[in-house]
């Protein structure tokens, strides 16, 4: 059976590799992909999700997100990720009518309640969509089967010593999340540190197919001057653990997110001592198998 | 011309006398009352708004909203409000046909965008709902008039020395909405102090009409042995206010809510010297002109 | 019996106040005058309470202090208190042999274990020698009676919108004292609202002796434009407390410092509903007993 | 030359090992040992260097320091290093009269400001001796050479997820020191992670000598039934730093102290990033160099 998830994204780069399986992998049933503010702001990311949708002649809904986090400043990080968000790539044009014309919180609410199988929610940007679902709609919980989302570090952060990006934006949505009571997994900075993509094997992206072609030339874009080292594509890993979860290794813990630190905020705090694990955290998989499943996964692309 | 308004409500003794006059004076165009979780749960707020509006035998729809805050823990203010937050007088039964079917966040935001002239939110309980609605639906912010919310204080708290109840409930929303940029007003701790209801004006009540005698019965069984000190109808200042503005000290200040304190949470940090206010603080009345304007306003009632 | 006392300062305008009484009132005993980094920086602090001590002739010894507070960004409130910190008046020069060669902590410590009878320590200055004596030797407590300072507020304050001066310049090293387990007596900003010396009380100083005329010039200099409105010489509140404690009102409460908000660092966090207080709260005194207080005091100097 | 230093330490079992070899290497001329509240209170830490002093028949004095730390409630880590903080070896009887009489602060204080040559200080339990040093006496900044301290971690802690026992005893005293301006070296977690001694080489110490046999026994109790994973005598890097620094790899870095989380207190927060490093972070050294290191360190204790 097909397992039937929404993505609410922030694209940015290393989204559009985790979309692009989600769109076309035969194990999915992709019900929506929601928009967040996060790597760009919300008409860049909303843009970017419906340039992905165009280039695979999509059916699946986009609905526009949050436009901002609950309480923190934005945080850009267009430096990272191009003036779009996406750059490297000439998408086609899009049209506004592409756009579905219920908000991201109203639409995942309705698609939850409706829907016939539980759904996992797959978040690969800031946690603020699902912080206002799961508190607006608390009835939704029981139709959400699992939360996997890439987000958080058991030990240093990217953005600060001790904050991963995702988390560190919207820290307040993330503790909703984390709190919510539902099955959690972790997918953070310690699994993409415990493998990458390659020069090589991002080269060989190129001939696969289009989508292939396509994410290359975002990756080298997107690397720029260190392209040589090779590329972590975050997001990719959860869509990757949800087709093959035997092949990680993971860890459960209490993980809470750290709101008042004067230089912490946006830590994910993780006890793996804890007698009251509320998360699986994902801590590695082997360099070659990843590299194998991304591009397993890139066959059912055009 | 009448003053569109929507009061956004988790009754509550004083919320009571607060929502009789709201329905029933002819000033004021009532859109509908939204519930939140506050003195006590939201099916009781819920069902004690319902109570009224079956009181009053009024049209105007009761939508429920949050039942918890956006972080913090549930406070539970029984002890206060009485098990039911609202007892002291036998109200009638109520039919769950009776509440309207759409969630008090997304009824707030369709009555916005389709009202033909900007309307007033008036929050007398936790800020939940309004920080869902500013969050997740910001384009309504246009239609907004102003925010007149009863909560707060320049100086002292209630529910801890620097905290006063509604906002201590949930600081992160109070902090979301006092950041929206929007016109707000502060209806708080500090006009309460300056006046209150004396045991005589509560016993006048019983026999000016049904109204004043269901009050009294409420205030008479919220006071307890303190009957004899009168009481401060927090919720009455807010609908007060917009009876009669010149009535009232008001100065500008920037408001800022204290979220990270760990002594402190939930404080309205008032800065008066601010070059940059956001808030219009109401200070003071005079004790015997509120007392007019509330026997006044209650003659509208039945 | 002499009540003996030391006296730590950061002089400081009001503080010469204090000084003046404490150094020449026959009820006292002053051990020595110790200096703290406050309202001016520790060398003029220091230099002010040598200039005081020469001032008066007097033998009792001057110990330098810390020149910081333990964690927090120096405070400066040279714009209040004049370049000098204590301008207005032509003081004779001061030798540096003047300045005894001990450090404050030491000072005090010594004193302390040697004393026949408990010593009140009266600080009026932020609390960081206090802090730093009773960290490193808590063998002291025995030997003081009991802490009676300036600083705090059981509502507003006056150097943010909830936090007081003295404290707000060091609020660890006030947590460290708050929580000493000592005896202590808050004489803050509530005492000073409620009384102050006016323009005419002021002006009578002057001709009463050479101390009412020095002390005349600083608060002119104080005060400026502002003179007509008269002074709080919150120091001296302290000194007449001790004088006639039965003069003032006073409530117990529990209080804690607030060391973590992000914009309510340094309030004294007042809790009169405490089962446990931990400090007797000055709240008020008649204003006209007050200033008779304060001009009977002055009789006894020079 | 000899490296004069002053050991300010809460033995504890590892300290008992970097206390023996500062003790006996020619390399180092040890001016006193310092005791402070960490491991176990200031009791035994202090009976616990005197111990050691006796089992060496030493002349260096033993100076007793602070007996709880600045702000925080004290750790007990008496699960960890036995009942006395240094259990598994019967050592000699000790005299009170081996104690020093001045206190560890103003003991730091002489030494230094009458020293010949700048002292490097090497804290290795909490640092709140070094802070009262710092704060009360800036003046000895001059005559240190540098702070050389076991404590911290660039990624996760020990006693929390995210801080490290020595830090989180006492983190504002921390903050102090690491805001000195001092040079500072980090030898934390990450360095004791990367090398830790075997089993085997926990066995071989017993044949060494007498010092030998005494840290076995210890390192034994310390470890009980996790004897066979081998053991992190984090205290002995700092001293095998100081003999062979070309050993270790180090990284600049930005060290700040949380003080405000409410789940990060104590975090080392780590910034190699910063253009503005106070802090060489001691990262790693290899297994065989620290053992052949540790070995060669003995062969100078009886």
């Amino acid at each position: 059976m097909k397992q039937p998830i929404i993505i609410d994204t922030d694209p940015g780069i290393d989204d559009a590799a985790a979309i692009s399986i989600a769109l076309n992998h035969p194990n999915f049933d992709l019900k929506m992909i929601t928009t967040v503010n996060g790597n760009v702001g919300i008409e860049k990311t909303t843009a970017n999700a419906l340039k992905l949708k165009q280039f695979f002649n999509s059916n699946v809904p986009v609905h526009r997100g949050a436009s901002q986090p609950l309480l923190s400043e934005i945080v850009d990080a267009s430096d990272v990720h191009g003036e779009s968000g996406m750059e490297g790539y000439i998408f086609p044009e899009i049209a506004e009518s592409d756009l579905a014309s219920t908000h991201a919180v109203e639409a995942m609410k309705n698609a939850l309640l409706n829907s016939d199988a539980p759904i996992t929610l797959v978040p690969i940007g800031p946690l603020t969509n699902i912080a206002l679902l799961l508190t607006t709609y608390p009835e939704v919980k029981t139709y959400v089967k699992e939360i996997v989302l890439m987000g958080g570090s058991a030990s240093r952060g990217n953005v600060t010593p001790l904050a991963e990006f995702n988390i560190y934006c919207d820290p307040e949505a993330a503790q909703i999340v984390f709190n919510s009571g539902l099955p959690l997994t972790m997918v953070g900075l310690d699994v993409a540190r415990s493998s990458s993509l390659t020069h090589d094997t991002i080269n060989e992206l190129q001939s696969i197919n289009d989508t292939g072609n396509m994410l290359h030339q975002l990756f080298k874009h997107y690397r720029g001057d260190d392209f040589e080292k090779g590329i972590n594509v975050y997001d990719a890993y959860t869509i990757l653990y949800l087709l093959h979860p035997e092949n990680f290794a993971v860890q459960e813990a209490d993980v809470q997110i750290e709101t008042n630190g004067k230089l912490t905020k946006g830590a994910t705090v993780t006890d793996f001592k804890s007698h009251f694990p509320n998360t699986s955290v994902v801590l590695s998989v082997q360099a070659n198998i990843f590299k194998q499943m991304f591009i397993d996964a890139l066959q059912y692309c055009k």
